[in-house]
């Protein structure tokens, strides 16, 4: 967070903070008309929809700034916009950022969160196209609203799930967060014993699911390149058990999934097992996977199993069946979704 | 604020919140082609131009919870998103509500916000496409992203005055901020001796252009009936002085504008005298006017003085002549924006 510069954010103002976020803004993509400088963004996606997100990022709530560093949390931001677009089928291609900051920040901080910001933008080919900052008397605030393309018959909305379907996802879960439960653990012992530095060595997977997550925007182009169109689509950023049961939920549906198909990285279950906790809580409850979750019908089954980083981890049923997991040894559980917890 | 019911927001969770507003949320725009209950919300502007803009409202920098009642805010919030849109000529037809509320707050405030924002949706034939609903640690938390359509030869930018265009403005100047002293005034009074209740009598349309502001949608139709587009446009937030001066530094000109023709209502003139301010003071660099400043050839000066609600206050110059205010008496004074103030 230190890079030598601490420009109070007074001296260069509201004005000159949007002159410093304009001088790089993106202009990459045909649809973005006119960028950062105007009342609005102008979008000409003549023959798609348009499709607009917008998502909240709040200090405590979010994010701790003890431990995310602000370049992350700017890529983050991102990421979070890229997520809802993706989950429509849509192709992302401009964000807008609406940035509160108290004055404890420095030009040069706000600068960071910006970096993480262009980083993300620049890897998933997004224009900036506009937004807006304020002075904030509470917390760093920061409000995404994100702006993509889908052409009408490429659409994919969550309540097209059917009967026998496929249920379908990217990724793997439960990563983010063990990865939030082991900075948490190493914030603690360094508030008790400042001496004590914070070790994440063999762990750097499910902290960077934490802090710097990316989001399988190729998965989709993949999907397109071999004939699949979902039937249903949702991103995982609740949780899988929360997030699958909204879709099922939207579609009128009922769903059968088995645990030992849900995907795990072998870091998380080692974490897990270190917290005393069965993997499948935080796979299936964690949150913040920034993966997919989709059906197909059954007849695609064959060409599913051959798109890379797409795993089917059970099938939806008559709502009537309600929602199940089975879990080892054929043990069937009712799969369950947890309330109002991080509000992300 | 109070109706009688104070059921905890924990108790309906973030879900059930949800439902809440997907409840009664509008689609009457045949633009808005799926509202809330996906991932994102989905526009179908086909032939137009999609405009999309997003603005932050925080808790102590934007309002003040004890004065600004919570429905009045939900509708200020949309007031706010409606006058970017409009600053294009554009038509707004869209908002998209994040919301991040702490514990403290009931499911009954919650509904009061919502309530505002419907009814301002109702009467400018806006539709609630969608939006994100997080527990906050901080403060109130209100994101606006506003999406809207305009035709692509109807599109006005901050950039195209010319040397000679007039200056014009709808409705007054300044009344907001004195409101917003008034209000002030009224608390720090109350919070001495709370057996002093407030007393606004006599000031209503000040108090109500800071806490329930409306905005001249209509005089665009007006506009455009006559057959009036202007040349450049910008909607006044920040303050007349302010955001006249951006739209000269976007067109690369200058600007002349005349004290006396600025429009300021007799209840800003008196309270400004009353707290011993020049009336121009809260005219210029007020701010949350929401009104409009925009530039037309000097042609139309005879059709623009018959449009109701508009003013003509001076003209665009070259560059090098720089931005002036001509006072009463001929007095010549360099106009100037103020800096970093309420963010907003």
């Amino acid at each position: 967070m230190d890079n030598g510069e601490h420009t109070p954010l007074g001296k260069i103002g509201k004005f000159g903070l949007i002159d410093r976020i304009s001088a790089s803004a993106r202009k990459e993509n045909k649809t973005t008309a006119s960028v950062i400088g105007d009342d609005s963004a102008v979008i000409d996606n003549v023959g798609y929809l348009t499709l607009v997100s917008t998502d909240l990022f709040l200090e405590g709530i979010h994010f701790n700034l003890i431990y995310s560093p602000l370049k992350h949390l700017g890529y983050k931001a991102v990421i979070r916009g890229i997520s809802d677009i993706c989950a429509m089928n849509g192709i992302p291609e401009q964000i807008m950022i609406g940035l509160g900051v108290s004055s404890r920040f420095t030009v040069e901080q706000v600068d960071e969160i910006y970096e993480g910001i262009r980083l993300a933008c620049d890897k998933y080919n997004i224009d900036l196209a506009g937004g807006d900052t304020s002075s904030s008397f509470t917390g760093l605030t920061i409000s995404v609203t994100s702006i993509g393309k889908v052409a009408p018959e490429k659409i994919v909305y969550r309540n097209g799930a059917k009967e026998n379907d496929l249920i379908c996802v990217t990724g793997d879960f439960g990563a983010a967060y063990m990865g939030l439960q082991l900075l948490e653990r190493e914030r603690k012992i360094y508030e008790k014993d400042k001496t004590i530095q914070p070790d994440l060595t063999g762990n750097e997977y499910i902290v960077a699911r934490q802090l710097k997550p990316e989001f399988p925007v190729k998965t989709l182009s993949d999907l397109s390149e071999n004939g699949i169109t979902p039937s249903s689509m949702i991103d995982a950023s609740d949780g899988l058990a929360s997030d699958l049961l909204h879709l099922c939920k939207s579609s009128g549906t009922g769903c059968r999934i088995y645990s030992e198909k849900i995907p795990v990285d072998y870091e998380t279950a080692r974490i897990a097992e270190e917290f005393n906790m069965d993997p499948m809580t935080p796979a299936l409850n964690g949150g913040e996977d920034y993966e997919l979750i989709f059906t197909v019908p059954l007849s695609m089954l064959d060409k599913i199993t051959r798109i890379e980083n797409v795993k089917a981890i059970g099938h939806i049923t008559h709502i009537e069946s309600g929602y199940t997991i089975v879990g080892e040894g054929g043990t069937e559980i009712a799969l369950k979704a947890q309330g109002w917890t991080t509000g992300s």
